[in-house]
């Protein structure tokens, strides 16, 4: 990564002197890079491209020992006593994903003195906390695009599955059950209905795109209006006001990174303003929404039915209230982390390793935190 | 309907003078009218546009009453003892559905001295026995296009669950588990995945439409090419051998209505020739397949995933081995009955029966058997 001293941020100005060892050029000598992935355990085997795991590490082993580079790869990442607590006082690069996602606290970054960058492999770096980064005079990238069209193709399939009441019928097949009512009742077209997504940035479009032929009512909220161009082909409306777009949705897709601005904003109050019977899909992040309220609203059925794949905290205890709340269609977080989406994100984490190692910057859309500059959607 | 003797087909001339008095004028005087639909039973007052239903009966009992006709409807339709067997020897009209089908044998035709007009809410008229109604010179209609955009909807979403692999993410979710592995190892995206619809219909088309944004390589296999412009449009590719194209497709779709020529079209021998892993979606006739071929597929690995909701027979009995197939998103048949869609046959059906009595024609797709003569793709 190119150090630009000239643009030393105020935040920066207020680090104390020993981090300023974190801007040293990164070719320096071999670096120290820890990898926290999930387990594939006996799936590894199954599928030679299923590099997103412990087991493969990103395929990047090979490359990165041939250049004199330490790389640690490992699941165990609470407490104390987790493998990734002992290896921070000395790392240079940690490498996390938001499926699997190591918290790096601001203690953890206070305790990590080498560390210089933090790689998301995927999208949605909310594990990290971002300002302490920052402070640190850290850079935090993540492979923007990597799996977008990924969690836009889960989005719409959860939308289907909701709205065309899929799981009854299923759960009526491997009970031994035919009972067309049960699921009919409440089963409908998604044609014709009002679909609004809170949030129009790569993975909002890419969805309306995909939304278009089904001849529904679009529309989104976001900072700023998208293109004219997309905005006519998918016939999409923007809505300035949150939540008169949000009353009128039949079904509300969320597309906001989580940030201090949005986190909890579906919080009980919100919630009982939307439609009765409101469907919501959520592959955005689990703390954008309150956990109760969601549960108590399905329960009471003023939300008609929950579908994601991101939950708080991650992996999501037992006792979660998701798992059995009413007319829940949740998976644990697995949308940007198909196969193909895996295989570009190890891709796109390759190519930031390969840039820091040789002083060149990053594309300009990965950076969350550059050189302790937060990037302003999270400012 | 309009008689025209003029056009009496050579099927026609077989049949019996006895049968002739079927064409006499509708007119004549109140009709009886059975409709067999599935039971609601407890669901019934949860939506007020549940007309698919025994209890709601299409929503047609007032008006058909008030012109002097009569209406039984009921769910009691097997065997000798049945309800329908009841009625049959002097019921003029049977209105019956796909979900839940009477089958309308040649031996019922027989004993239905009075029968004139046997109508499907809903789209496939495979439970009737087209041959022996043709015999009788019957007519017989369906409500074309009253749900094919529900049906493709269903279709595009139950691709999506196979080829991301969302069931085994649910259940880990309702078992209390979470293991991104067991279900990353074999999701994907849609996007560049090769997807070939067996029929171009009206469903094949709507389904291709909605799979145009996903970026798929699309494939389709007809008797006929389809509309220059929309082929165009979506991008698909005709394949006038279908083992070619079969043997191209990551995902295949059953896009064909079940006749004498495609039944059981999937057999052993053709599933053994698809690619490894091959998904399948088959929202038609469950019979164009071989029930334990696929069944035992399934369990090889040699199909990576089978969904649909179209079975034989229907109600599919307890010890069907799709219910417990692995990699199986079976529902029972419900694609087509949608509160959207109930609305548009029970309008269509209403609409048929108005001009059966005014002695009009019906619109002309409508009609699988006109007065004795079968439509061509049944001939």
């Amino acid at each position: 990564m190119a150090m630009k001293r000239a643009g030393v941020s105020a935040i920066r100005a207020l680090c104390s002197s020993p981090n300023f060892t974190r801007y040293a050029h990164s070719t320096a000598g071999g670096k120290k890079i820890v990898g926290v992935f999930y387990k594939a355990n006996e799936y590894a085997e199954l599928n030679p491209n299923f590099v997103g795991s412990v087991e493969r590490g990103l395929g990047i082993r090979g490359w990165l020992e041939s250049q004199g580079h330490q790389y640690i790869v490992t699941d165990d990442k609470e407490g104390p006593d987790s493998e990734l607590e002992k290896h921070l006082s000395d790392l240079h690069v940690l490498i996390t994903t938001p499926f699997h996602p190591a918290y790096v606290t601001a203690e953890r970054i206070k305790k990590a003195k080498n560390l210089q960058l933090l790689l998301t492999a995927g999208i949605g770096s909310d594990h990290i906390d971002l300002k302490a980064a920052a402070e640190a005079g850290l850079t935090v990238a993540e492979v923007t695009g990597s799996n977008v069209v990924s969690v836009a193709e889960d989005e719409l399939m959860r939308i289907l599955i909701l709205v065309r009441n899929f799981l009854p019928g299923y759960h009526q097949v491997i009970n031994g059950d035919w009972n067309v009512a049960g699921i009919a009742h409440r089963a409908y077209d998604l044609e014709g209905k009002t679909v609004g997504t809170v949030g129009a940035g790569r993975i909002g479009r890419l969805l309306l795109q995909r939304l278009k032929p089904f001849n529904c009512n679009l529309l989104y909220h976001d900072r700023i209006k998208i293109d004219p161009e997309l905005e006519n082909q998918t016939g999409a409306k923007f809505e300035e006001d949150l939540d008169a777009m949000l009353q009128k949705c039949d079904i509300i897709v969320l597309n906001t990174p989580l940030t201090e601005k949005t986190r909890g904003m579906f919080d009980k109050e919100r919630i009982s303003k939307l439609k009765k019977g409101v469907l919501i899909v959520n592959n955005a992040r689990g703390a954008l929404v309150d956990t109760q309220a969601i549960a108590n609203a399905c329960a009471s059925g003023h939300i008609g039915g929950y579908s994601g794949d991101v939950w708080f905290p991650q992996p999501a205890p037992k006792d979660h209230p998701w798992r059995y709340m009413p007319n829940q269609a949740m998976t644990p977080h697995i949308s940007g982390t198909t196969i193909d989406a895996q295989l570009r994100y190890a891709a796109g984490t390759k190519d930031m390793l390969d840039r820091y190692f040789k002083g060149e910057e990053f594309p300009l859309q990965n950076y969350i935190v550059k050189e302790g500059v937060l990037a302003a959607q999270y400012q």
